[in-house]
């Protein structure tokens, strides 16, 4: 009887030991409600340790949608779009979210390659835009999904060209992180400096995904924006009375580098993942630069991985797509890989 | 040197160490993300035997504004008056989350004693509306606070002529159950005769104020309204990801009566402080019947009750409010009645 | 055969023929939609020669509904509150309007005499809110009807009073203005002593109950809010493409003090009305200071005054609402007089 | 000095006499507010036998973004999506106004020629939604602008095929009919046949640009989302007082054939001039069916057009488009051609 080997999602893994432990020190006698305790005042000076900047606001949500849609309200007004690459989760997986906290703000999807939003798309947005008339959503905020939907990261510099380009238009710049840490391990750079420095004025900080028990983060650049988030959070529901075990899990996230090492557990499977893939002479769509990979495979193949006890998600006819954790262990690559070798060659 | 009691909120103590076990037990290999879980689905199934009713549906959500205001969204249209006590938490201390979420309903807010809605005031408001008229918010569901916000609890045949009062004109019904599971124990009913045997169509079920970690419920005895609540909840962010975490933390706390023993604690240690405090020939705002009670003090005792060491909130002048919790002991409370006493005696 | 006289409602009158031959008039030839018009561009500078300020903004609205409602949402943000007369049309008659467009914005009704807000309780409002917490909504808008929905009229300095005291705690002041004509010739000041100068931000300006076709206004002094309602109002519907039409009505109602003789036709009638029912005995809630009067009187006496010819409003038992309009005659007045003096006769 | 030639909009003309009369005879004494009149009675008659349904409800609105946006809500649950081609007003030019007032559904755009939705596009937009997933917005409604945004018209057996693959998958039916006279001209066929016989739940039934001075209308097959309309409308401001002017209209409109007759100038002109531009070898993007065309034309003849007094939009780089309308003559059309001669041939 063969062991299945999990690859669907890095949100199907189960919690990062120090996370939970951080969870149940946190049970340490009474404290007040809704972040005024000390994990939450830990949180705010660890994250403005790890982001080099003391004018930092984070607030601790429960989950990425929430993150995103709360995040992008605050910098959007509802007269406004939010531009995106036309595969990303806000526009294609939130059922709506941003405009429902908005107010009705709306979506503007581009194309670009790798899923990644590109300079000349961004700019022939603004061009095919009406500048000031108000029967057109104006464009109020670019948001970039870093890594991408297909698992592909912007460079620092990248950010900064079409941050750069947003603000000349007096658009804010968003990007939803929810695999943030996977693309700080794979770029090596610091978490400024492919923020704020480069022009990012609110991050959706995953790290449920990587990890953490039952947590995310609006991380806020902007104190103004900050400002209105204390009431957006609040009456969405996203702030939770025993908001200390949401600060503390995030805490020990930050901590000595915690979030970086996981995300380089799971980056590290996906690289020999992806060197077996192309060994065995698979078609990936897109070099994997994070975690996720999606590879072409016929739909013969693909019923003879599943039935060899791999587990990932069908995206299409001929497409699958396989997705490393911060629990995925080389041994189970290779044995993915070996089974894979089977398939293949049937 | 004095060690405080926390008498604020039964929201500051931690966490049941049953639920935290349970939360360490479901960190048990990959599990599929959104609820698509057995620790889910196990909830569902405890749920159904609680409430003695299969067709029941069970949304995690991070809190009680959460709960409250995506239940309520559900039940009312946009264009339709939610009937409550004015001092309802959903009236006063939610920041308008339900007219968020349901796209501009409104609250209108009854009299009655002890925080409770009386047939007489409801049957008023009736009277008050003109029905069918465009230009008045139609009122569409009743929402009780179940405890009061003022401690006091309803009576299983009072909900049922208070919900049926407002089935004959076509409302739904509501309760805000933040604190239920202590109701329940000073009745000594059963859920289902507090809740749909009564006419509740949804429930908002506490957990977080009575040992959860990070999660209550919407509880729903209605499935086309549950058939909305599966996009409401997805789409204002409050489907977490390892949704696992939360189920696992209500499953446990259904289970063997928890939920249950955990408020009797809370409760009896009620009892205890309301005996004392009456024995010190202080005056409560109204008897308490759960685990929160409204104390009538001068300024200036209640200035050197807190230097004493108690931990509480001021509601205004001349009056405090005391919570207990499952946390709080018999200990706690008679020294917490020592205190007083000196501090009456001053 | 009796004719019937109509005192329901200043809205039942038809169209000022002035009014009409200004629509008529502005059939003439083409011209570009939306608003870039010569008629919308005089509406604009007429507008800034009444109020006597250059910095004024004037958006023409199919109804009062929609200009409060637009107006408020511009300056009340989404976790705000608008405070504002419990028996106010904004309150208790636009099906939640305000809610809806500002994106979940509530309302909280003051007490006072008359339908006005006093100062006094103004202050009270501000005493009990918890300033800066994001449980509650925040008192963001102050909203004053002028005259009140009881007929009454707030004079320049108790505007001016009511106004600094929420500037200094931070909200904007609107002024719903359905019937403003009327308070402004039974006070004699000037539009803009009533208005901006006494700390208005944005007033609703009725023009429909005072003769006009189709259109109010939303008349707004802050440049900043009133880029927003550009995109408010085009998103809502609210911008006609034939504008012209609107403002050309506008226009013809601002021009040569047209909407102050119609408003002293109606007031004038209105203390006629007065006069004759104190005269007959008769009790007025409030002494009217518009056109709008209510009026005690037994229930089998309304039955009888309706019988005999009289239509009005029927407020509740033992009320009744009698309002005069533009096309209310003298004749009619003492027609309606001697009617009633045989009802009361009897 | 050369009198300039009106081709920009249909909307730049003024009123159509027999309207403007009817909305003169309409101030005739004294008439209830909000619709409960003689005019809105009839017009319900009068639509009944146009439509040739009794089942049949009219909201008479200020503009077609107004109808649009409300008819959407109406049909559209907050996590919906509204189905209808990439080039559709109600996605591109009404600054999301269907976002607001549905509480947050948003707009999917389907490709196609003429900016025609083609059968294939709709299925495969259905083929590729994940259904009864609450991470995406459900398709609710599918919406076709009839004439298209290029002029195009869809025939009664093409709407009936569209709307009977969308009723298959549970979807409703919208049509903007912001010109729908001018399709229904040139079809030949009954009001009936293009709309609910064809499947269709609710029209957008354009006026405004026909000849009204200050009307369109919501014209609703479905007594269930009729009755939601009347609160919608109300509490979005879209219920006029003096209804009866609106009503009076649109009475007049839809008698006698009024709206066809007037609908038959501005097509005649439009083919008129359509033959003359392609008699001077101008390449039209589709063939125009109703009385809109774009024309291809370099930039430099596209200035001296202007030039030489012809009034129309400049769309893009070479691309301009010119509507008649119902004040079109067949001598403007002429002079226009004349000089266009001129134009080309410089």
């Amino acid at each position: 009887m063969t062991d299945r080997i999990e690859l669907r999602s890095d949100n199907t893994a189960g919690v990062a030991p120090a996370i939970l432990a951080a969870v149940a020190a946190a049970d340490a006698g009474p404290a007040a409600a809704y972040g005024d305790d000390p994990w939450t005042a830990r949180l705010h000076e660890r994250a403005a340790e790890v982001f080099e900047r003391s004018d930092i606001h984070v607030f601790p949500v429960v989950s990425g949608t929430a993150a995103n849609a709360l995040g992008l309200s605050a910098l959007c007004p509802p007269w406004g779009s939010v531009l995106c690459h036309e595969s990303a989760h806000i526009l294609r997986s939130e059922c709506g979210a941003t405009s429902l906290l908005s107010g009705g703000a709306v979506m503007r999807g581009l194309p670009g390659p790798g899923s990644k939003v590109d300079p000349a798309g961004l700019e022939a947005a603004f061009a095919a835009t009406t500048w000031g008339d108000p029967h057109e959503s104006q464009p109020s905020v670019l948001s970039l999904t870093l890594p991408t939907d297909l698992g592909a990261v912007y460079r620092p510099d990248e950010v900064t060209a079409l941050a750069s380009a947003a603000h000349r238009r007096g658009l804010r710049v968003h990007v939803d992180g929810a695999r943030i840490a996977n693309a700080l391990v794979t770029l090596g750079c610091t978490p400024a400096e492919l923020t704020w420095r480069a022009g990012v004025d609110v991050l959706s900080l995953g790290a449920t995904k990587n990890g953490a028990l039952s947590t995310d983060a609006i991380v806020c650049f902007d104190a103004e924006v900050a400002a209105g988030l204390r009431y957006r959070t609040k009456r969405s529901g996203h702030v939770a009375s025993k908001l200390r075990f949401q600060s503390a899990q995030l805490e020990a996230y930050l901590t000595d580098g915690l979030w970086l090492s996981l995300a380089a557990t799971a980056n590290a499977a996906m690289t020999r993942l992806a060197t077996g893939l192309t060994g065995l002479g698979l078609s990936l769509v897109v070099p994997p630069e994070a975690n996720m990979v999606f590879v072409r495979l016929d739909d013969d193949a693909i019923d003879r991985a599943e039935a060899a006890g791999l587990d990932f998600y069908r995206i299409g006819p001929g497409l699958i797509r396989l997705v490393t954790s911060f629990r995925t262990t080389p041994d189970e690559i290779d044995e993915a890989l070996r089974r894979l070798e089977v398939v293949v060659a049937a």
